[in-house]
């Protein structure tokens, strides 16, 4: 940039700024007039905030470099099944931020009741989850350790507290080990603790799952030294993933927690929400031999508040689903 | 995080803001008390700046799948000699500011002249320069298309104004097609266009080199795809590098440029600074073949105002140098 404020033709002292005023202007402007506008909105953001935080901290060069050797180290730690850059962002609470501000939704009249908050879609999602009766259970395969929990529950229009009828429920869990189906062959068939459950003419829906366990996140990667330097775990609390959708209402991304998990102030993820912390409740005699039931009650909003509502279904998370 | 102000017991609305105002905090809580307060100050302005820029540009999933790929893709174009994450760091100015930064010297005395102000050392800085005699030639391979220059100038104290004896003036520039010595073994002998020059009693050395030329840098990675969504061009305006250093002064690293180069204002790298613009001047008859002879003043700070200076040599380039 030529025009930094110092006067390079007679050497005089012309201004008393510690740090170049006009630099990250400069560096904005080198977009030219063919930057299309969200491109430019983005790049003028992002730039803004990389040199607010390098001044802010005064980053020395030597901290410079270690974070250009991370960056390049994420990349090369990249492989099937482990997106790295996705990992740091979850540590960072990137993606729980990103869901949030996507599925924040500004209403033009007072609900009496809120609609139920999203949170992370996670890589786990299957497009293949096939549907299962009313009343089913999703485990297929049965872990020593497992406790059987009958799950219950109804999906309601915010709006009118109605059930909604015909609405879909597509749930998936780890099992006791903390792997997914697929990633655990030698011990999980196919489809093992995933279905999708069409709710009945009140809007309820009901099944038999697992409690969910705790698990920690894979930590081969560098992500697991960010952790490391932050003090922190690389532990989720146990948790049930669920997609709630309906053509007439804005689907839903769930992850619902035992309220007494000891994890949910320190998820290494930042994936908790209030919302979505369930009670366990021990039970006896239950027909089926289910020891736990749980009640979940979803509040869902009509399209009419945001038409173009999507999940974020297979092109986010292909690359990292194992088919 | 289980405290983002939405209160799940009874679903009702109990804040207004339309994003978690706590979610940020809670993040950077995380960290434990076992944080060295270094990487916490760091992490803290990371996050809090990731964070804001995610809200204020509203970022969508895609457009942070698009990120999150972006970042694995850097790394994953990692190669000797070609680091990709640091030449992103370039194109959006950060080396540069970094460099600021780190060079910029609070003095608690009114300088009649200010110190030459530095600029990035780029990855082709060489511990292994041969000192030469102060007149002796950096040109070991004549390249067809190259101009001889005169190189002279004066290495002063900026509190003094007086010639600095004994003062290093270690110079590298690349060739007329845009490579340095290393990089080009079919066309040029190692050490060509590289020299280190001790100064006179008087603080004078002088040398011949090549006249600088425009190189582009190395578009094969992703860094491209971010120079061309940003409307720019590859290009650095022609250089010529050098490393000013005395075992009492503060070091100081600069990129000169020809001040009617067509790339001063628009430079990949954004590595340009008024203070370091030369004015190369057609001379005839020189006793050495020379058709351009150009002056250049270094004005070095003692040491007494930063007694830690130190250049970032081997360690920040070890990485990219082929030796």
């Amino acid at each position: 940039m030529a025009t930094n404020g110092t006067n390079g033709a007679n050497g005089a002292k012309s201004n008393t700024s510690k740090f170049d005023p006009n630099f990250t202007r400069n560096v904005i402007n080198l977009m030219s007039a063919e930057t299309k506008p969200r491109h430019r909105e983005i790049l003028t953001s992002l730039i803004t905030h990389l040199h607010d935080f390098c001044r802010e901290v005064e980053l020395t060069q030597e901290e410079w470099i270690i974070g250009v050797n991370y960056v390049n180290a994420i990349g090369q730690a990249y492989k099937k099944n482990r997106n790295e850059a996705w990992r740091v962002c979850d540590i960072l609470g990137v993606e729980s931020l990103v869901d949030e501000i996507n599925h924040t939704i500004v209403t033009d009249v007072e609900h009496q009741l809120t609609p139920t908050p999203s949170t992370i879609l996670g890589p786990f999602w299957s497009p293949e989850t096939p549907f299962r009766e009313l009343g089913a259970s999703v485990v297929q395969d049965m872990p020593k350790d497992g406790e059987l929990t009958f799950f219950h529950g109804v999906i309601r229009d915010v709006d009118t507290g109605k059930g909604i009828s015909g609405a879909v429920f597509d749930m998936w869990q780890a099992s006791t080990n903390g792997k997914y189906d697929v990633f655990d062959p030698e011990n999980q068939t196919r489809h093992n603790l995933r279905g999708k459950f069409k709710t009945d003419e009140e809007g309820k829906f009901w099944f038999y799952c697992l409690k969910p366990t705790e698990y920690a996140i894979d930590t081969s990667g560098p992500s697991a030294d960010l952790l490391k330097i932050m003090g922190r775990h690389p532990w989720r609390p146990a948790h049930i993933h669920a997609m709630i959708t309906h053509d007439d209402y804005i689907p839903v991304t769930v992850q619902l927690y035992p309220k007494d998990d000891q994890y949910l102030e320190t998820d290494t993820v930042c994936a908790v929400k209030d919302d979505l912390l369930l009670d366990f409740k021990p039970i006896q005699n239950e027909k089926n031999g289910a020891v736990l039931e749980v009640e979940y009650e979803v509040r869902v909003l009509n399209k009419k508040y945001k038409p173009d509502a999507s999940t974020l279904m297979g092109n986010a998370n292909q690359d990292n689903f194992e088919s």
